[in-house]
Parts: C-alpha cells; structure tokens; sequence
C-alpha cells in the first residue's frame, strides 16, 4: 500500500478576505494620514480601539434594520463571548462609557481601521474593511453638526477634490414632521407605525437607484422587481404618499427657498418646526465660515436608512461622473455619511448622551481618487543596481547605499545574478524607473552604465529610428557621477 | 413583585486589551510612518494582509518552543476554522505561497499592524499589539541578511537614536559548529539531541538575566532559581559546556578578532566554518558601506529563542540606561530581533525557499523614543475659542474657521457655555495654549481677549507680585489681529 502523502495546507486567504499591495497600502496609509491632519486641526483626538470587545459591550447585531442578516465573528473564550468590532460608532460608545470621567466633554474624537462582517462576500465586498469616523460625544447643540459638514468639506478640499463634491445636510426631524402630516407618526405614541416608518426611510433612501415610481410604489402597496420579486410597502395612501413625495422633491435653487418649503410642509408639527430652524441654524453657521451651497447644500431627499438618528444627517456626494460597468457615464455618488443620534450611551448607563459623527467609506474615496487622477505618483519603483559580478556585493552595496543617502529609493539585485535577463526582468516586474550596471570593463574605466527604463519603454513602444539614435536611454557616466545622473533621470521623468 | 430592571452591559475590554487616546496613537503612527520610509527607500514594498486567516493556513500554534502555552484566538464559521493572526511571518508565509508567481523574486516586504496572541494577560502585556517587519524572500545570499542589518541601523539613525544603539549579528551555524565540537549535534543524525540544543539555546539566550553561572548550571544538570524551581538542563559534562561557554563570551574587542576566535572552536566542524565565513562576509559588505562596529557588530552571545533560524541571526539593543521599577540603572535592551529561516512556505508548497528579516518591537521602541525625548512635541491641545454669548456661535466659528486655514488647531468650545469656569476647565482637560474670548463688550469694541494658558501656568507656579505684572499671560488684540497674534504667542511657547 502507497503511503498517504502528507496533506498540505491550502495557501488562500479566507473567503471573503483580500491582501493589499504595495501602492494599495501607501495610497490608503496617506489618504487617511491626511484626513487625520483636517480632524486634528479640528481639534479632534485620535482613538483607537482593539479589534476584539466583548458580544456584550458591542450588541450583537448591526443596528442597520436594512440588512438584518449582517452578523459579527464571535467566540466563546474563558466563559466570555468576545467578538470582531463591525464598526467605530460601538467601540465608541464602549468607550465613552468606561472612560467619561477622564474625557474631556464634549469629546471629540477620530478613528480609522480594520473592520469586520460576518456578511456573505461578493464581488467587491469583503469581510474586513476600512472605516475612518469623525464624532462628537456630549454637545446637544447643532454647532457640532455644523462643524461636522464643515470638517467633511474640507477633507475633500485637501484631498484635492475641490469643485468635486457636495455634503447634503438634511434633518430627521423635519422628516418625522412630515411623517406626522402625512399621518405615520403619532407624537403621543412613538412606537405606533414605526414599522411604516421603517419602510418609508428605506424607500426614500433608494431614491437613486428607484426613480420617483418605485419610491412611490413602495410608499402605497409595493413593487416588484425586474426579476418578479414582490417587496412589500408600506400600505399609504395616496394623499399621504404625495406628502413624503413632496418632502423628497422639496429642494428648491436656494437654501432659503428649501426651507420655506420645508416649513409648508411640516405646518402643524412641532418636531417638524424644529427640525427646519435647526436645518437653518447649520445653514446660518457653514454661510458665515464661507461654505456655500456649491459645497455644503440642504437636501430633503437625504435621509440615510439607519433608523437611530434622531435630528440632522449628513451625505457627502463626489459629483463627477465615471463609467458604470456597461460603459454608461453616471455619477460616482455617495462617499461618507452620517449624522446625530442620541442614545449613544445609555445602554451602558442609562443616561441619554448626544452625538454627532461622520463614517466615510474609505474604499469607495480611494476608488474616487484613483478615478480622478490624484494617486499613483507614489508608486514607483526602486532604482536597480545590477550585479555583473557577484564577488563585488560590496562595491553594488555601496552604490545603493549612495543612492539611498539621497533619498532615492534603490536595491541592489538579489537573486541569482548569473543570467543578466533575469535581472533585467525583475527590474520590469518591479516597475523600476532606472538600472545600474557595472561590469569588469566598467570597473576598469571608473564608469558605470545607467539605464533609463521608463524611457527606454517608451521609444521600444513608438520611435522611429533617427529618434531611437537621438534619444539614447542608456548613458555612461563615471562613477563619482551616478547619484548626480540618477538624480537627473528621475526629474527628467516626473 | 418587582419587575427586573434590565441588565446593562459592562462598558469594558475585555481582558488584556487596552484602548489608546490622543498621543499615544499619532505617535505611534508617525513611528512607523518614519520606518516605513526606510524601508521604501531599501526597496521593500507594503504588505497588508487581514486580521483573519485559516487556522490551516496559519498553522494552529505558534513557533515558539520558549512559550508552548501561546495559541491563537480562533474559532468555526460555515465549517471552516478562522483565527486572528498572531504574528506577520505566518501570514507572509501564506501570501508567498499564494501569490509566488506574481510577486518578484527576490521579493522584498513590509508589513505593520496589529497582532493578536490568545494568551494570559500580565502587567505591560496585551492580548492585541502591533509588530513591524520586513523580509525578504527568494534571496539566499547572506547579501540579503547584511541589507536588514543596515536597514535596521538606518531605522534607528532616522529616529534620532543614533549613538544609542547597537544591532548585533551572530549566525546559527557557528553555533551549530560549536554544538557539533561539544558533541550535540551529530552532522548525520540531525534529530539526535535536538532536545538538548534546545535548552542549551534558550540557555544562552538567558545570559542578560542569569548570568554565567546560571546558564553553566543550565548547560550541566539544571538550575534552581530564587524560588526553589528546578528547571532540568542540558546535561552537558564539564568539558562540553565550557566549548559552549567559550563560544557565548567569544566576543573580542574588533569584529576581525572575533571572526578568528569563532575559527578556532569551530575548528572540524564544516558548518561551523560555513557560518564563520557567512559572518565575514556580512561584516565585509557592511564595512564597505560605512557601517562600523558602532552601529553593527558581531556578537556571539546572540542566538534568538526561536528554533527555526537557519543562518545569520539579528538583535538590536538601545544602550542607553533607565532606571528599572526599583530605580536602579539598567540597560535599555532589546527592541528589535530576527534572522534567516529557510522553510517559510515548505509547509505550502514542498520547495525550500530561503528568507530573512526582521521584527520590531513596536511598543518598546515607542517606550525607548519617550525615555530619550524624541517624543511628545506633537501633542499638542487645540486653541479654544470660548463661547460668551450663545447666540453669535457663527462668529466664534468663524474665529476658528480662520486659525484652522492658517494652520492652527482650534476649537469652539461646544458644551453648555454658561458656566465659564466650565469653559476655562475644558481648555485645561485639553491641553490648550490658547483661550480667546470675546464678550459683547469687545465686540463693541473690536477686540478680542487672548489668553496665553502655558504662560499663565507657569506664571501661577512660580511668579512673584513684580514678575505677574511684568509678564501679563493674556493680551487685548485688534479682532483682524487675532491670527497673527495667536501664532506668535505659539511660536514663543514652542
């Protein structure tokens, strides 16, 4: 009988988990290292948190009633259940909680990291990700939510999306406004249509992708889908559907004349009023700091689908237009969202604390960057020494070393040297914008042969042959010269 | 009967993990941002892998034979086991594996982020903490091994720790001469006492904390500590542990002495020779590159803890003293440590591929920048712009509107304003240098009050009458000179 082969453990990352490289890693690492520096001179703290709480301190559930399959990974350890954090608000929550007393209030704070679904992946969908949040614990005024789009504008602003943009203020008071004119909300029984209600944010939320009819239908009785699947509504009639349609649609050329139509339309609800004069108290606050509506506008049809904001939400929108996967132009869309909500807290201590935030999609920015042309200088490769003879490590270890104390990023080749394509090859593969070559001849004469690889592409792609012979790509310079000639290269290429 | 209030959950990590606030997060990723730039510069390239692997992809338990008790978090989903990664070699290992043919060869990377090691919790001791690596694999040159060696030197230099450290090399196959000499090790039988070298390494390694007789009582029958613990030894007779010993303190005042000195009790040992001529080429090509026995030496009292070094082993020590818990001076130590290990993917694939590198201790360096004073500058308070009357918030942030765009950290202060002295503790909780006030008075008037808060600490402290009339801590401006004159009372206090 054969003997049974050792079996070897699959090399494959989990399902539903990736690896980043190079570039991916540097242009994430410096895209957030500036939207650090616009919270820091906001006067926000950096926290951060580890990637495991305990099931009991971070709910077990998302608190997103839109997708109620989304769970966490958890496990039972020592008789404790301890979980993967699935977002930055709960940690939060966690950790104003068990440090209120050494906080300063209000507490301004900052975090960007990993975190983890327990979702089915899909194309483009993973189960660890990215999410850089912004929040404000314990301050009751809109201040805070006016700041909050002002800070949003300006990460923008220094990422280089300037005129690109637009943050949509909105406010969930003035939609429960409308929700009891439209008869979904009784202000003596909060909990009474609560469900409606549900169905109706989510409905207004899918505005975009729904257009105005399939909003409408899933107000009344319900829609089906291009596939046949029937989703049930949330049963208005049609008065009152028309009186959330109005709502949706009530953005006017100005924010003044919004928010006449928004007071119209909460006429005879108190919580409605409020919502338009805290709507316009932002909107007074962001005018007199200079954010204009072509960056920071009121929008109605903004509500986000989480259920727990309880006054104004924010969108930030990227207003330039891509290509979908058909080829069609549409807009890039939603980039960072968030808004207030006020029992950030009181599961732990039953006292009710405001808050106000920001979450912005990291993936989908960087997406956006990368769309717009503002990444990619980064990503270059280092400069290869060659090794023509492998017993003058030494002499190719100095050379690099030379380089690097010039701040240019250089190695020397460290596979096999024997075959001078393989290193060629290598040098490709590593994106390198120039090699060094130094062989016994060059030794010899004191000079070094330098390579212009990116140049060198460049004519192989397209020149024709007096141009080949007027551009040469490969210069000989001698030895004390290489840093000064490297130096010229890389300039010359960027 | 009383109904049963609900249960609040516990705002708390769990056991052994921490959060960390303000500073100690910013300064931490300015560390690593500083490190990440040496290794660019050396051509490594970013790795960034997930929290979560396959525990078949990690390997259940970790390498360390010191710590055997270590294991990972993990647990089952959709049946397959899932862990947090406890290191940054396993899941590079894997990416190797996975990705081999599109990645270079040699392929050079870095990788820092958090770890997680399901062990018990101590004093200084975290279930979560982040590591910084960089390795290269493919490169079986010890070419290779003296690049880290200079890397790892150029990490520190750019740190500002120059003068204060010291990276040690030694290499495992001198040792495994010097085991050969001794008689534990048999060239044609590689298991045959491989318990026992195992305690002779872990013996060596104690050198620092057991002295020389501790580790001679060590090689023989054992030794009893301060408790009364007996742990069994090697079993070494005299003869053979005094070739043990005599390799350990084989250290003599220049790299070319103790490269000769290793000759001589290597000597009938072909590995051991092989290991000796390793080292000698290592201190070559670091010689030719500037780096002096002041920077990087040879020391044969390094051997690492871990079983699985193959070749040239790394330490990097800070020489510095601090003054240990009992106020007595003692060396700084070790903060970084690695080496050459040869079977990185063999578990994947069946092929030897040879790699080296290094890992940083990323919590002890911090420790070390703090104790030197490369640290702290940075965290710094916002200005505050206190809130006299609650209803021109507009103008308070367009205050900090304006000192934000010239650069300056600010903040309105946005908890209930109508306590000052609430107002002037905030400031005080943040850090603050700065306070400004305007009151209806100076609105009238123009002006606005700045208060320089470092000053008036330190007025407050020490002043006599004269000094405080002297040296007023808070100026009457222009409101159009509110900017400039915040930055000249920072620049004076930095």
């Amino acid at each position: 009988m054969a003997k049974d082969k050792p079996r070897r453990p699959k090399a494959e990352t989990p399902k539903g988990f990736r690896d980043y490289f190079g570039a991916e890693v540097t242009e994430r690492s410096a895209m957030l290292a500036k939207i650090a520096e616009v919270y820091h001179r906001y006067g926000f703290d950096a926290l951060e948190t580890s990637g495991v709480e305990t099931v009991e301190a971070l709910g077990k559930f998302l608190p997103d009633v839109d997708r109620p399959n989304e769970g966490v990974f958890a496990w039972e350890e020592d008789k404790d259940w301890l979980a993967l954090r699935y977002d930055l608000t709960a940690p939060l929550a966690r950790v104003y909680a068990q440090h209120r007393n050494d906080l300063p209030t209000p507490y301004r704070r900052y975090a960007m990291g990993p975190v983890w679904r327990n979702e089915k992946p899909g194309p483009g969908r993973f189960r660890q990700f990215y999410q850089c949040d912004a929040d404000t614990v314990g301050a009751p005024s809109v201040a805070a939510d006016a700041e909050i789009c002002a800070m949003l504008s300006d990460v923008f602003e220094s990422l280089g999306l300037g005129g690109d943009y637009v943050v949509k203020v909105n406010n969930r008071k003035v939609l429960n406004g409308v929700m009891e004119v439209a008869g979904v909300l009784d202000p003596s029984d909060p909990d009474k249509f609560a469900h409606e209600r549900g169905i109706v944010l989510r409905a207004i939320d899918k505005l975009d992708r729904l257009g105005l009819d399939g909003v409408r239908q899933l107000l009344g009785e319900g829609r089906k889908d291009e596939s046949g699947d029937f989703t049930k509504g949330a049963g208005l009639g049609a008065e009152q559907a028309e009186v959330v349609m109005g709502f949706m649609q009530a953005r006017q050329s100005t924010g003044q004349a919004t928010l006449q139509r928004l007071t119209e339309l909460v006429s005879g609800s108190e919580t409605g009023k409020a919502g338009v004069s805290e709507l316009e108290t932002i909107a007074t606050l962001l005018d007199a700091q200079g954010y204009g509506p072509d960056r920071i506008e009121i929008d109605p049809a903004v509500v986000r689908g989480l259920g727990y904001y309880t006054g104004p939400v924010f969108e930030a929108e990227l207003t330039f237009q891509i290509e979908d996967e058909k080829g069609r132009p549409r807009n890039f869309g939603s980039v960072a969202g968030g808004g207030r909500y006020d029992d950030l807290v009181k599961r732990f201590t039953g006292q009710e604390v405001p808050a106000t935030g920001i979450s912005i999609g990291v993936d989908r920015l960087l997406a956006a960057l990368h769309a717009k042309g503002r990444l990619g200088q980064t990503a270059q490769g280092p400069v290869v020494v060659t090794v023509m003879d492998r017993d003058r490590m030494a002499d190719y270890q100095t050379m690099v070393s030379e380089l690097r104390n010039a701040g240019i990023r250089a190695e020397v080749y460290l596979g096999n040297p024997k075959n001078f394509g393989n290193q060629m090859k290598y040098a490709d593969k590593r994106g390198s914008p120039i090699a060094i070559i130094e062989g016994g001849d060059e030794k010899e004469r004191g000079v070094v042969q330098i390579k212009d690889l990116i140049l060198g592409a460049k004519i192989a792609e397209s020149a024709t042959v007096e141009e080949w012979k007027d551009r040469p790509s490969q210069y000989e310079v001698s030895r004390g010269d290489l840093v000064a000639k490297v130096q010229e290269i890389l300039s010359s290429q960027s």
